[in-house]
């Protein structure tokens, strides 16, 4: 368990590498935050780059124990992907700052801590590709090309809330997480499009000029 | 017209910017990376902050050069939605690191130079929002609670296009627009969701185990 100041460097150096980016945020920057000389730092951490691992880890490691629960559950393949979108977006909502340093701040991760960063980033996005199959598997879903363009594409609407989320905003993360799943599986076209001819292209219900 | 030093200025700026982001890249990192000294350097370009601001302004230039004649256009409505998502996978496809630059290095642009990136990164999402809106009324599309949350997922979906797609990749930027524009517009089920009642289940059409 980490000590309270271990948690406040956590926090001044979540904040700091998000407005600045990791390459130009000094130990020294992040000790001025909480109040702690470079030297005092050291006795709470061992370095830069350990600070940004352990602010990634922290959050992988919540999303995957969120995530792999609903992945593994036995309810229908297509109910785990629209809970697994929710859980995916509630989880960013409520870490914005965090989430934004782990989605682009892990390339200034070296070596070991960047394979174990991108070997968990990996758990995610094949926990997403396994019910993706099971569901195209059971013609509940549509088959596609590449079903890995699919999950990219998935995981860019759900990777993108921290871009634009705020609490101050109308709508809670839970009815983002349910418009998204219902965008993300029943798309925007009010009929399913057809194989051959035509698409069904109901009048207009409104006369309004525009 | 830029010269070919002007160029090469721009092309080592972007792609500095984009593996050390803004705030860590110097205008000597710059000119070391063209073989400039930063004196000279200073004779093609003002500041540090009129390379980000004419790297980020020349895509979106560019993006909307191709987006609003689509969205203008008197095409069926959603036919200019699916043709929008296309042209915007294309373009970040074809300018990966350009993009990469404008979607989040644009926050370190001050003042006027921000007001003036800021309204034309609006005006593409406006561009999204419109053509959503007359799909929506004319009853191609089915109606949402928050047209901006359906926006910022579509918009997702394709702002990270840059951070996955690789030219190297087995698929072709025209593919992925494709297969994208078919995960938006007609969602991942196989049969629209029934508005009430258990949804439409087929077995399984393959044993195999996992």
């Amino acid at each position: 368990m980490p000590s309270e100041s271990a948690e406040r460097i956590l926090e001044a150096a979540t904040r700091l590498f998000g407005e600045r980016g990791y390459p130009s945020t000094s130990m020294r920057d992040i000790g001025e935050a909480v109040g702690l000389l470079a030297g005092s730092l050291y006795s709470h951490i061992s370095s830069k780059e350990a600070v940004l691992l352990q602010i990634i880890e922290t959050g992988l490691d919540r999303y995957l124990g969120a995530l792999l629960p609903i992945v593994e559950s036995d309810q229908p393949a297509d109910e785990r992907l629209r809970a697994a979108v929710k859980a995916h977006v509630e989880l960013v909502a409520s870490h914005v700052e965090e989430s934004l340093v782990a989605l682009h701040q892990w390339k200034f991760l070296g070596g070991e801590n960047r394979q174990r960063i991108e070997a968990k980033r990996h758990a995610g996005s094949a926990a997403f590709a396994r019910v993706l199959a099971e569901c195209i598997e059971s013609g509940v879903f549509k088959p596609v090309p590449s079903p890995d363009i699919t999950i990219s594409g998935i995981l860019g609407t759900l990777n993108w809330v921290p871009e634009w989320y705020s609490p101050k905003g109308p709508a809670t993360p839970e009815e983002i997480g349910e418009q998204l799943a219902d965008l993300l599986l029943g798309g925007l076209l009010a009929s399913p499009p057809a194989d051959d001819g035509p698409k069904p292209r109901p009048k207009a219900n409104s006369s309004k000029s525009r």
